[in-house]
């Protein structure tokens, strides 16, 4: 019973991630999409795109990383990724939030929860990476969608987002097949410049 | 590929989820939910709470259940839980929804999203049970920390209340006995009517 009012705090607590706003906007919308549906989106992407993994995955450890991998930034906010100005890495303050938010739960949870968004982090095991190609794939669909989306309200070039979305290929080599195609045709269509 | 096409066009379709409101509001906040986030909140709490259920579950069946529960109603809307003048169970207009939004995806996994769908909706598997506790748990969690909310709103009694909610029972005993204490207490602060 002791646990139960522990996890119900979290859960209580992890409401926050609603209010967290993205910069890229819902699919043909001008309507930013916070985090709380962000992780849901790669959630339902996970389960429907499993299949494409270049190796073989733990799925229930995989949904567990997208699920959790923005809770941290109820007390560290968003940063965009393109913004060259701050890390995207694990930073100090990230890594307090997970240990604040996290650490409302039972001890053993908490330290289960903070292994799997450090494992996501670090992007080294399968699941990572598989996790990690979601979270790139998705926006790319956003703004292909909304005709270059934040790509052309930050006036960022091909080549920035190439170099970023090109991890795709770490988790899958078809899923990254076919965004690359995606970003070849939105160049051709001029909502992306080279 | 083209498994990949058809996976890709069913992402972008369930975008919409985002956009059917819930009655409920967000916890301490004027805000209606929105369907996704209504979800991806489910699937969180799935993954803390599942050690309280009554029986040994599948967590990924049921967070497929919780992550997918609701997508129907981005065609069918989303139906009051204390409305009577309407039918909460298994619509024509929901399973046509069903058949159109899961049959974007390729068909074996169509048949497996549909069939998950339907076992969530009958309520009688170990893990349909479970994730119907938390689908009406989380509710309950938000109106008490919004002094009443949605019972406040539409004038909902405590009997009312306790009809709907003593199937989270089936799920988990536990989580039950604490949803209970709350409704008392909610009493005791004048928030719930007797």
């Amino acid at each position: 019973m002791n646990n139960l009012l522990s996890q119900v705090n979290f859960i209580k607590e992890i409401d926050k991630l609603k209010y967290i706003q993205r910069k890229t906007k819902l699919f043909n919308s001008d309507r930013c999409e916070n985090d709380a549906e962000h992780s849901w989106h790669l959630a339902m992407m996970t389960i429907v795109l499993a299949e494409h993994a270049n190796k073989p995955i733990n799925v229930l450890k995989v949904l567990k990383m997208v699920l959790i991998h923005d809770i941290v930034e109820i007390d560290a906010g968003d940063t965009f990724l393109y913004d060259t100005t701050k890390s995207h890495t694990n930073t100090e303050q990230e890594f307090l939030a997970a240990q604040r938010i996290f650490g409302l739960l039972p001890a053993e949870q908490a330290e289960e929860f903070i292994a799997i968004w450090l494992e996501f982090e670090d992007g080294i095991t399968e699941e990572a990476k598989f996790a990690r190609s979601m979270d790139r794939f998705e926006p790319l669909l956003q703004n292909t969608s909304n005709d270059g989306g934040t790509w052309k309200e930050y006036n960022v070039k091909y080549q920035q987002v190439y170099d970023k979305k090109v991890v795709i290929k770490n988790g899958s080599e078809s899923i990254w097949k076919f965004a690359e195609n995606l970003l070849e045709e939105s160049v051709e269509k001029g909502i992306l410049e080279k």
